[in-house]
């Protein structure tokens, strides 16, 4: 019987939560794996799951074709990597950053020798490797190409584009609709929990509300964006603009702290000002560019 | 062949689009119904549909036991019924308003004769009728039990309590967290947009994504927020707070105002001075409370 063919080599540089989880599923998926961290005590745990640690970047980066990299910030990543030879090595930086961060260690990975991939990660360590997670890529494409069953490994894989900055870009607006969620489950649960209301009771009324309206509103709001036709008959800014001011008032009269919503006020009340009153809330996507 | 019990008349006060829509729908369930509305211009739809016009608030009041109120505001309910004999009737207000407000008509309604109820409408005037559409309500129990299958024919019924200013907090807390949704939706298309990415491609991985965090942030961030247990070992304050910087970062960079979400970086600043760092996201509910 034939034995398969070898997996390729992965070395890993960061092992903090994040990187920890890469490592563990490119073992896991039977890739030779070679680890490095700062701080070399976390590479424990790794070795003993069958990976090898390196003594220095410079090691772990002549190691495999293939260096992922996963740093607490990319200033980490600048350091780390200033001066080693990355000749021949294809650099799949998974730090989260911005697209302008992604772009400069792009340029500086090419003039060190390396094809240069970023990468954002839509999931939490617990769910690398997951049906449920994914990894946005942008970048050099043939380099992608070309590790993609590798990167396979980790998640599911989502090409966005040439430019190195077009994955980060792509990650922040997701976790931006994200945040905004949270903004306002967080501010939903401090305002019920002023009455004798438990979160645990509101929770299901809460998420089918919210739910239904995402549902409703991304394709709507979607297709106003693109078309730059913002006019409704449903839920115009001049109705949300006067509904609104009760949400202030009861947050005050509650006890809950308006802060996370006066400019959202601030921004319905801009819109009227400007002439948008029978405009939808998509128009505020158009009123946020500068 | 017997006839079916004819249905109890109801009188509805204020014919905007949400009055006209509830008025039409309790026509079409085939109830009696008298309409009222301050320019009487707007009656003329609805009596073409087989309402009853009144002259007067007064008139109104007394064609029918029910008295379906929905104005812009509760200063035009208050300015509307002040004066007006309502022995033996029941008021239902549908006007939106803050629960101080409805505790202060229920208490006016009291003094006038009448049993009052408040409700917030879970819907946009279009979904009247629906499925999709339904009504909290809260204030005097035995009238709402004795109207009940009246107000059905308007959407869902759900009683949330007997303090007037329940319905009210309920209708709020869950508009909030649509509003915090509808910040995020907002924001990630206008940070999308700056780059060659069309609002249309990106509204299908958006949705996922928020309705993917939805789903697992809502009954987690319940649980912490009821038990007061907030650690985590899956997303920190501290994570969240170092990571948001990114993201104010990249909307300057990128030309869109960060306006919205200043405040929400404030806030994890905040969360990690008071000492949360190792808190999840639902410690935010409470630092919210004044």
């Amino acid at each position: 019987m034939s034995q398969p063919p070898p997996l390729p080599p992965v070395s890993v540089l960061g092992l903090g939560m994040m990187g920890g989880a890469l490592a563990a599923a490119l073992l896991r998926a039977g890739h030779p794996v070679t680890v490095w961290n700062r701080s070399a005590a976390k590479t424990g745990p790794l070795v003993a799951q069958g990976a090898t640690p390196a003594g220095t970047v410079t090691d772990a980066v002549a190691a495999s074709p293939l260096v992922i990299v996963c740093f607490t910030t990319n200033d980490d990543v600048t350091e780390a990597l200033a001066g080693v030879d990355l000749t021949g090595r294809t650099l799949v930086n998974l730090t989260n950053g911005t697209p302008a961060q992604a772009r400069d260690l792009a340029a500086r990975a090419g003039k060190q020798g390396a094809a240069y991939i970023d990468g954002g990660i839509m999931a939490v360590p617990q769910m690398i490797a997951t049906p449920a997670a994914y990894i946005l890529y942008s970048g050099d494409e043939r380099a992608y190409e070309t590790h993609r069953p590798t990167l396979a490994a980790l998640g599911g894989t989502r090409w966005t584009g040439t430019d190195p900055g077009r994955a980060a870009l792509h990650d922040l607006s997701l976790l931006t609709g994200m945040y905004g969620m949270v903004i306002g489950v967080a501010q939903a649960f401090a305002l019920i929990r002023t009455e004798n209301v438990t979160a645990t009771e509101f929770a299901e009324p809460l998420h089918a509300w919210v739910s239904a309206m995402l549902s409703g509103l991304i394709p709507e709001m979607a297709t106003a964006v693109d078309s730059g036709q913002h006019l409704t008959d449903v839920s115009s800014l001049g109705i949300n603009q006067a509904a609104f001011r009760n949400f202030l008032t009861t947050y005050d009269d509650q006890g809950v702290s308006p802060e996370l919503f006066v400019p959202f006020q601030k921004l319905l009340d801009r819109s009227v000002e400007e002439g948008h009153a029978a405009d939808g809330l998509s128009r505020l996507a158009d009123l946020l560019k500068k």
